[in-house]
């Protein structure tokens, strides 16, 4: 039986697919930091065991694992998915019933390489989008985390100075990745529908072009006017 | 003869276009406000001449203009177009020969009402794509103050805590409406070409929607990173 219906206060077990990357990789690291079970997934087993073998040599980890993107798409009650734009669907398409009643946070960003930092919409607007149409309603989908640079992720000491926009069509789901987030240090905000998360994922590319203009080495944003 | 290639450092003569709205006039007032010369445009020049009053009867301003949007893009030396998404294009075109050689800021969002608070891409991405194809490259085109809420322009007192995101393929354009939006007190940031309009756009239904979700009345956001 895989695990279905994750409410607020579950312990989870984060799988974090694709999670060999810079961004996913310091994902699961700020997760294990705070207590959660995760498990870094990689197409390739040697690879997320390494990592995870890297990552458990860093302060206040110590328990990750790695394992192969299948294996940790059945193990976890809750998926993150950290892959480059091109591998996204190719990585999900094999992971769709081991996904079943699962949330997936999805992190995908659709840069354009070489430009990567000018606006290149996909079809639909968005790669979550196409995502949830490819994976069908019986996976949680939720967007986040695209904004967010890889840059302080492994440096425990480094808070991170950019919210994360969350946005789903599912709300408890986005309500659980809120929390998710909070507990990990970061201020996340439920930012609507998944046809908002064309904004987030858009938005990527303003802060690389940011970035390389103002020669800063990861510009975020906060949403203001919020009560404190 | 009309005026053309603004710099950095000429005095402007600012034209707000469709400025009798809350966005336009409040715009138009902080403009005022600093020192620059304004027009309040409208297609209806008495709604143009009343809201130039108004504006006027508030403290620091006192010599906005009232005029047809004809008559005001033909005196402008760098126009802003403040109209909803459903009435851009048709205000604009026949104002395409008085623009030439011009700056024109668009603040243009494509909302689709009802559901102002989900991201609706326009057809190429942007309301600001759809504006440059038409004025052709004789007008310099671009975006940005999408995500100003209009709730506090018109309090002198109250700063704007949002970042004004300025995009537009013709750099030297950008650094002008990048210093002009800083005369007015706005925090403004090169944000990439034309194409990068569409994440700045869209985002202003994320905020519409933050707005509801926490029961804030302006939310904003801010780009973190940056150099003091």
């Amino acid at each position: 039986m895989t695990p279905t219906d994750t409410t607020l206060t579950d312990k989870h077990i984060i799988a974090v697919l694709g999670g060999t990357g810079a961004e996913g990789s310091g994902l699961a690291y700020r997760w294990a930091r705070a207590g959660h079970d995760v498990i870094v997934g990689s197409r390739d087993l040697a690879k997320a065991m390494a990592c995870a073998d890297e990552l458990n040599a860093l302060p206040g980890a110590g328990s990750i694992r790695g394992m192969s993107n299948d294996d940790a798409a059945r193990a976890a009650t809750l998926a993150v998915l950290t892959v480059p734009y091109t591998a996204q669907r190719a990585t999900v398409a094999p992971l769709a019933e081991a996904l079943q009643g699962k949330i997936l946070v999805d992190v995908t960003v659709p840069l354009k390489p070489p430009k990567v930092d000018r606006v290149a919409l996909p079809e639909g607007g968005s790669a979550v989008a196409a995502l949830q149409a490819e994976l069908g309603p019986g996976v949680r989908v939720v967007a986040g985390f695209q904004n967010v640079s890889a840059h302080h992720l492994k440096n425990p000491d480094h808070p991170i100075d950019c919210d994360v926009l969350i946005c789903g069509d599912d709300r408890e789901a986005c309500d659980v990745v809120v929390e998710l987030a909070r507990t990990a240090g970061f201020h996340a905000i439920h930012a609507g529908p998944v046809a908002n998360a064309a904004a987030a994922e858009a938005l990527t590319s303003l802060l690389i072009f940011i970035n390389k203009r103002y020669k800063v080495p990861s510009s975020g944003l906060r949403i203001t006017g919020l009560p404190a």
